[in-house]
């Protein structure tokens, strides 16, 4: 039990936004759960159960739900943003209005904005700051919502350039079974949070066509290249791809049930459509938008991503998932480590 | 299909030796199988098939079994070592007196010698060369036999120090179903491939007590830093632990079935004591010796292991498998990346 009790806003009820809003009112803090509908905040008040995102999980008395921002924003000293990338400038801009001046923000949604390829912290930054990100701070890790509402141990990354930020947050979050490090490098831990998802798709694919172990672990440790080398065109640190919210995130998303991400590659490789795919779940397919902004920035910042380009391929163009899969297999041979490679090290 | 047609020997009839030995023949070299049982051999010759090790897959016919050693040995280009770690010394000194001149050697075996603490490559480079190891190879990756020998896509990593040893062998065994990337990096590419045993045990063990996704993920991601640690004491070069045969074979070997050291971890988890799983499997479970040996070898450099040494607690000092793991989740809180983290980039 945290010895602070925090007055903390959670903005979005989706199953994450749940998750961490239960896991917050257990660390003994008062949270305030904001949804945008009316209709779910009711039922969330009377039955204590989001039905529909987190099922068969009691959210604890210390859990206000709220369906006016007002409430969910005012005097708060913490205001966690975790609703779908699309909504987040729109919901930004509505907070503002209600926002203390000295409310720290986290943003715990990954993805970007496909207008402008902008992470969420930087829409953040960007709609509530004016562009300054000292008082914003990325959550992000390998968390599937359902084992962490279940007290399943977990770890997962606080990122904020203020070293000050990110311990205090890190303060609210721990516990005996959330386990939370901190990382200076903010870009980096939402570029590995974002573009992991382009990553399950691709292994759902392989699932899905009925390929093995050792493919999607191939395929898992080529992806984290290639995230990487794009993040870096961003200012990310190499070794932050390394961490939780990099390999760590990869990991859980490529190779678990829970993904909704992994289970649409999976239909997409068992030949599926993506319109029937995403006409099936009330969920977001946050992959399917990431990758769309991934190849976009690849594009601009000419990164070579063999893979996002494939699965870019097999979404938007109807390319066969056989033959994306194919494509990565018979590439030149090569070194393993082109771009890092020290070519001292070889003896001719 | 290779356009060379090499005499290889593979030295040992496992899973592993044996899926070796059948994708050499498909690429149309000429193998020689070699096996320490003469009435396994004859079952092999007879049968096609290694009914033990590898069930349901028939050798093809440019595979010859053979119980003398002279036989597998004399006059090949090749001669791969796919013996159980206690047993290479042994099986290189009585290779030596029929090694050619210009044989290449490939070391295809994860683990430590546990009276040298040596690597399997430098107990050959011992044995057969004088300590010197610019003819020998490593090869390691996320390779489970089963699907290699079912053609399912594979990639792999041939390591050596002299770049033509390491291309001419990536020729060999490249197909368009396995894939083969090359690296300098000889210590490195051994460090992941052997150490990520200890982690299989101890994700088997995380599933075993009935832990979930989350948790194998923060798990797999903490372990490979510290596989990283202690392989830099030895020279590997950090990249390496990213690549195929770091974080790649980690990742087959904690969340894939066909892992015995993962499904020892999972009896261990679930309350049974160690000498009777050992006892129940004919297979060998490298990583119990590993985590042995990584225990002394961390002891030896001075090493920080805290993942190791619970596992080493829990194999051979009755450790509880849920007391190793609460100690490794309320560890103080700690910045994501102590050892390598550039506190210059925070802000305070």
């Amino acid at each position: 039990m945290s010895v602070f009790r925090e007055r903390i806003g959670v903005i979005g009820s989706g199953s994450w936004g749940t998750a961490l809003s239960i896991l917050l009112a257990k660390n003994n803090h008062s949270v305030t759960l904001w949804t945008r509908r009316e209709e779910l905040c009711e039922t969330l008040t009377a039955t204590r159960e989001n039905k529909e995102y987190l099922p068969n999980i009691k959210l604890p008395e210390n859990i206000q739900v709220t369906y006016e921002l007002e409430q969910a924003v005012k005097d708060k000293q913490v205001l966690i943003f975790v609703v779908p990338t699309h909504a987040m400038r729109e919901t930004a801009e509505q907070v503002k209005q209600f926002l203390e001046d000295d409310t720290l923000i986290i943003s715990a949604s990954k993805g970007f904005e496909i207008e402008t390829l902008h992470t969420m912290s930087q829409v953040l930054a960007d709609t509530l700051f004016k562009g300054d990100n000292s008082r914003i701070a990325v959550l992000s890790g390998p968390n599937h919502a359902e084992e962490v509402s279940k007290e399943i141990p977990s770890a997962t990354v606080i990122a904020s350039k203020k070293r000050s930020v990110a311990e205090k947050l890190q303060g609210i979050f721990m516990s005996s079974r959330f386990r939370v490090y901190t990382n200076p490098d903010v870009i980096g831990v939402e570029m590995g949070g974002a573009l992991k998802n382009i990553m399950a798709l691709g292994s759902g694919i392989s699932d899905g066509l009925g390929f093995g172990d050792n493919t999607k672990a191939a395929f898992m440790t080529r992806g984290i290249y290639e995230i990487s080398r794009l993040g870096i065109t961003q200012g990310a640190r190499p070794m932050t791809f390394a961490g939780l919210s990099g390999i760590g995130d990869l990991i859980v998303t490529c190779t678990s049930d829970h993904s909704r991400n992994r289970r649409a590659g999976k239909l997409l490789g068992s030949g599926k459509k993506l319109e029937d795919i995403l006409a099936t779940t009330n969920m977001v397919v946050e992959g399917v938008k990431t990758t769309k902004a991934a190849y976009y920035l690849a594009e601009k910042t000419g990164t070579e991503m063999p893979i996002t380009k494939e699965i870019y391929n097999i979404l938007f163009h109807d390319k066969s998932p056989e033959y994306g899969v194919s494509s990565l297999m018979e590439r030149v041979r090569t070194n393993e480590m082109e771009e890092v490679v020290d070519w001292e090290l070889w003896e001719e």
